[in-house]
């Protein structure tokens, strides 16, 4: 069976595309889904793709995805920053994470310094954009080459 | 198209009225509603009540009043202190927000000092108990006459 | 004999309508107050305005209100972060407070974040500029209503 | 009518038994709440389980109890930490509550060692395990003798 | 040989029953002690009682326990806040250690905050006055059938 | 010519007996000071009470007081915490301050905590009300005899 | 049977007149406690003198206090600055506290800044050396005649 | 009309030269002011002294030189490090402001480390002693020039 | 002429592949280098390795990239978290920076949390050994086709 | 009379070799102070042993130190880290003392980085286990030859 | 022998006039220095420019300005802001010191908020740009007047 | 072979014996070396000196002595306090390592209070001057026979 990388987007990256262009760009979150789904590097591991404003939802889905998923791929938005509930998840499964942020989180507000993602990740990527989700889809498949 | 208001209430505040009323009061959330759904004020304008303890809905929520409001009456209880994902919500939509509070926050505990929902607020009434939100009313009526 | 609402103004409040348009708006302290005296609410209210760059001035003011003075309105200006003498007025003559600010001072730097008046006051407004006056005067006939 | 108990757990509790077996045993949640209901203690007393990942979901619950319910004991997981709302719940309820950690929070990491719900705790047990339910079960009893 | 549970009280809890009863209750020390001695569960098990308002003197103690007592449930009172020597004593004598408090030291002051003990202790109970001990007693058990 | 002590009350002070009696007694400042007047140790000293609810004005004082005052009595009220200006005059004229408080600062709000004039003081009295004044004043009857 | 004023002197007061004079004075603790007894105002009263360096002797001391005496002056020394069991030993046996430091210790280290004992004193007097203790029994009287 | 240039000196600077003249100097501040008055690069400036112990009268002034004054030079003396209406009013009249300080106020008490007038000023000049008012203008004689 | 990217290396990254090959594997630096060199997407870009143990000579080759470097990749190593020289050195230069860890720093001891050069990177990539250099030259390429 | 060193060992340092011995090694307190005793630079000097767990106690000592003592050396344990009283008694005596450490403090728990007798020390020694009161007493000697 | 001025610029100043020109104007520092050089006042006075980006170079510079040179005037760059090794050469060399800052540092980030070299310093000048350094000088030659 | 000890000294350490002889003495670092070369213990082992201002130099030698030296003892002098670099270094090469410094940092600014190599040192002395180098090599000695 193929391996399989799990997307999980949190609250407000449904909004990408529809607001804030200057920033964040014009694609949505299908247009890059889709984008990244059609990366070459891809063509033998399964991609799922999740989105949900809500933390509860989204714990469920990181609990569901224990012995089904290889690596998860996570931008957690605004939980990133206190969700512990989340980075308990993350723990309690212990799949390999690697972090996504769209923007620069360490240039913004002060309340976005901390991310409680960060200390359980794998490792992470921050400020480029949609990009940083290819860059996580590359980094991924090095750690499925690497177990 | 008459303008549309929407008041959202978060966590806890449908509890008004049933207990705590030494400090509340006597009046249900919905007595208050209909209170404010009464002021004359109101008479070419839309309004709509909306309450819910979960988090992840008051997003979906406020995400759904693109286009549709022009005017965000929040008073978010307790997730006001913590939730930045609110925070990001409001300011992605872009929709002017007052911020009501029933009780005065600053006279509390040390934890409910900041709010996280001020920084991106047109303005804010706090302390005033039910009347906060006619006051609200107020100063959102004053809003839509500028724009 | 009528109810009396004094509302004071600390310091700089003054240059409103010379400076800082773009923020404050073109209108003078005294255009504001003349259209607070005209409030419909307020035909059997005395009302007194009172306008003062001197902490010292304020605290007179404050005590002299005493036996006088229903409802104080303060716009306190920058004391309001670190006048504990002005705080203790106010406790001390033990008048219902409403308290005021032109602008968000939630959104500005860090040393206007806490307010010494907040936690003594009644209920606050923030962030509606001129209309915030307006604001304090209806929730003060509210609060004048109640007793 | 029997006096009721209700045990709440929240976020990944469910994953009891099924991961970090070293840290916190194989018993599974449903093991854990069998031997609970299994106490003598218990005999003339209802108990009633819950389990959510879902702060919004606890709340609701917590509210709904009101009038049906006697003694809350909760193990609010991460919550714990950082849900103001929970706690605004059970002090809405006012149900005396009994705080339950299974491991020592206080020997964890930094962001572990606030609890929100311990300053409106009755009272609370931490670090005995699934031990520590039944320690607060016994608690729970002896908090309904008094009343 | 029996097992045997050392119970160590620290400062000021000799006071129990003559003062601040309308916190701690009408009963003694002693009579506490008399209560806990009689509990079934303690039928094959030697209990040994302790109490100084002297750090020292319960340092010595605790050391003098080393290979004579099983567990050591200790209340420090006041010297839990600050009494690094006790955390070490514990430390260096290696017995399994459960912490007591009868009040809820999270609902007051805040140098009550931090507790030495709890990073070193088995697992707690706080809040349920003179009951505390026998939920400890009653934990305390468990961990010995455990070993 | 008879040594002169000058006994300087800070803002709100001038409010004692008319407010707030049950913490700050019935006395009035007037009948304070015509109660230490008569004190039987101040026969051959001159004694000059001053009261202002103006920082500057008590700056001015300060200053006119060197050359012809041997020792200050101060309580400052509320300017105690953070009028660095009213520290700088003391300190400029060089005269003994004994620094006094009606109520016990350490015991309010933690704003009131730390006292600019305590680290130039020859020492203070706080807590006694106007107790405290006559304790002061026979403190600087102290230091007289002993220059 | 008289009124008794109990003086109790912590770790290093001993020491006074031996060494650092230059500080604290010629003057020994015996000859200080001599000039105190002296004093016309304590004619009617008995004075009882007690100085350790054990924090537990002094809890002991102020335990046993408790029905004989009726103000406790007390100067803790170093033990101010920590001891939470002092604090908690005075708040038990409920006896009035006059607070003493012969130094003035808001104008020394940092970490003796924060006194435990002044937030439950009945007031408190420093920086004045051993003229501080005959103002403390001034006020000690005091506080006897209004009881 | 030549341009002009406002010297403001906060509280205690008028005591320069009668006390602590190890550290100030011998001059006073009228000696400093004619010394500065008769700089040659002043030929065609007009130059205004002003003094004032009191924070709303240099308020006042500062309000007062709107339209008047090309570029304010001021020592605001302890209220460097509080007055936020100080800063305030320097912002509201936006004239450009360089700051003086006799002292190296980084070399001094904690409590001098923050300039509230720091963040607003063209520029600054600290620990030179009266040569820092003629680097002053030496500095707003070179602003004038560039505008 | 072909765009170049410059790849800097701070303090101790040439030591990789010599110690702690647990953690940060066997490969030396000149192996990754040479492993990067090989990526097919650098076909058309030059490509330039500095490593340097010395801030100063850092900033001398971020100067020195002026004018001749289209991206600078970073790994500043210790110097990350304190060298606001580097930080300002690559503000000056304007070049878009990306910034690489090979751990995950912020799962590593407190004064490793901050970062100097986030705060103006483009964006970062964290925690994925030899593999985020590649993926930062991935995202480098991005930048480039975007210009 | 030949020079005499005091060597005080705190709390839980009697315990050495008996437990934790992975850490501290096998010697007993006993053992390391006759090897101490056996140093060779030792001849001409008296060396008086000293252990205790209470620090009422080891003040006691210290303060008998006073004229028959040329150098302390002491490793206060866990006091180090809170008793001031030690800190004030060592101050007051005013011997040289020297810091010793057994293992190195500033690798451990965040509540051991403050020493209290550090800022008082003639020098300390840290982290060499039993060989750290042997490089002290080396120390201590080189000190008895400067005087 | 003429007395000599040694004018050291730290890090990134050497990028003057090349980049930021809206910030820091379009002259190099090779024209601000010829611009100094041509002072006036400096006619029998000589100087001495020097600049680095390494922290070691500036150190020796400094170093070896012993017997040399009579004031220096620095502008460490980002180093005034974390190069202890830097304040101590100024420290251990005991030449009187001249701050300069191009910005104004108090109105930048956080972390430029703390100067290490203000508190050794003579005094300083911010914010002027290149007219900051002839200010300098201007103070420099008052300090070689008084000496 | 013989063993090898390298003795680093960072910034400013090469100054001693020229300035502030009352703090650190009239021995320059050539005549502390060779008192220290001197010392009948080391006839056995090779020492080697080496001094730089330059954190980088630093690093590199640190680097370079991997493989060829058995204990470093470093006194890092000012960047002792902000080096991580060093930090890294030192960890990287993993050699035992101790800390020396002059002067008792612990009583000394604020900045100085935090050692970074402190928590990877095998040990570390302070305050002793330079006798402190000597009981580092009787330490590095000990350590040697150790292995």
């Amino acid at each position: 069976m193929a391996d399989r990388i799990l997307i999980i987007n949190g609250p407000n990256i449904n909004m990408l595309g529809t607001r804030e262009k200057q920033i964040y760009g014009n694609q949505s979150l299908e247009e890059i889904n889709k984008e990244i789904a059609n990366m070459p590097i891809l063509k033998d591991i399964d991609l799922e793709f999740f989105q949900s404003n809500h933390e509860g939802v989204i714990i469920d889905k990181i609990q569901e995805a224990l012995g089904r998923v290889k690596v998860i791929i996570i931008n957690a938005g605004a939980l990133t920053h206190y969700s512990i509930a989340i980075h308990d998840a993350l723990k309690a499964v212990d799949i390999p994470v690697i972090e996504v942020h769209l923007s620069n989180i360490y240039a913004r507000e002060g309340f976005r310094d901390r991310s409680l993602i960060s200390p359980i990740a794998a490792g992470g990527v921050f400020g480029f954009g949609a990009t940083g989700y290819k860059m996580a889809v590359y980094g991924a498949c090095e750690l499925l080459k690497d177990n």
